[in-house]
């Protein structure tokens, strides 16, 4: 009766993903590899001041992120390493292939749709597109640049939730628009614009240039910290 | 004597390099992008509502931010765009030329070497390193792919603080480790590790695939938000 109790309590304690702080999503990937790290070593248990301490933050600040999601953790026993990576991926949706296309078929557009890394965690880049008819019809790593108007067709015959934008700022809110139009849920942009869209689309920016400045904030004025 | 004082204030106000959250940091690129558009717009002066306003953030929020850094608004005015961007620049350190160094000619370091997009910051890139032998020699967008053993003279000559990290995960620390060893204070880390440094090295991470895991937790079970 009392785990019956103790199970219905942690659903209760469970959030709801939109009071979920941007902080606690930001780390989940983090906990994901640790564990995998974890798993490939043979270990089957960690308490969470093991896994705190190689993360870095308080076992405190762990067991608070994991409880929002539900706990996963038993008193004096700690976490099974393997279930936990599970539940993490299920959280973060990357225990199923997700599909995804890239729009924009230039350096970065190419880097992107060549990038291996993304394959172990179910990623599949379905198709590029570009709107340089020069580049339509090339072939980037066993894909063919598909032009933009065939973008709707891929979209719902790959049942594609995530758009990845390696465009201009110049035209990346009105591609944008049109991506959400047709049932895009996620974009991922990285293009130096701040977008505009409806609450139910979530958007990543990955802002190369900004990412180099915080980061010459920190070197200092002589080039020293 | 009024002004005087209110400028002595204003020093004593600005805090010091370490106690500025990160949060904060991550903006000021962004006030930095705005002031851009304002300045291409042709607007001089800007008030913290308005700025603010297309920031999407609140005018306390702006300020607060800004007095950071010792303020650089005028009761009733506002902030001059020009001055309030130079000013920035000055804080993010990109008054001046960086010149940084690629490590790893792979896919994305390559991708980062042909990246226009730095240049407007008065980000340089200086050399590229690889230790594969059959790639130390080659050519990329007019940078020959030097050999590791190069680096240190490169760093010393070329007086490099940031260097980009684009190798694999195995390697990172390793090459890190060398990189501070030689002076190097900056490091943007793409491969997904946390890299040990000491208190005097920033390290700025950009995991691609852990931004992606965190679209796909934001979209959802059924690539539904």
């Amino acid at each position: 009766m009392r785990i019956v109790i103790q199970l219905f309590n942690r659903r209760e304690m469970k959030m709801r993903k939109q009071d979920v702080s941007p902080a606690v999503i930001k780390r989940l990937p983090r906990y994901y590899r640790y564990l995998e790290n974890l798993m490939e070593e043979g270990t089957e248990r960690v308490s969470s001041e093991q896994l705190s301490g190689i993360m870095k933050i308080t076992a405190s600040q762990m067991r608070q992120d994991l409880n929002q999601f539900g706990g996963f953790g038993h008193q004096g026993y700690g976490y099974n390493v393997t279930r936990l990576h599970d539940e993490i991926g299920k959280i973060l949706n990357i225990n199923r292939v997700n599909n995804l296309i890239i729009i924009g078929a230039g350096n970065f557009g190419k880097c992107l749709a060549t990038y291996s890394g993304f394959q172990n965690y179910g990623f599949h880049i379905s198709a590029i597109f570009d709107k340089d008819p020069d580049v339509v019809g090339t072939d980037i790593n066993g894909l063919t640049v598909l032009p933009m108007e065939k973008m709707e067709e891929v979209v719902r015959e790959h049942n594609i939730h995530i758009a990845a934008l390696c465009i201009p700022k110049s035209d990346v809110q009105e591609v944008a628009d049109k991506l959400i139009e047709i049932g895009v849920k996620g974009l991922w942009n990285f293009a130096a614009v701040d977008l505009n869209v409806p609450d139910d689309v979530v958007v990543e920016n990955t802002f190369l240039s900004e990412s180099l400045m915080c980061l010459c904030y920190g070197i200092g004025e002589n080039g020293e910290h």
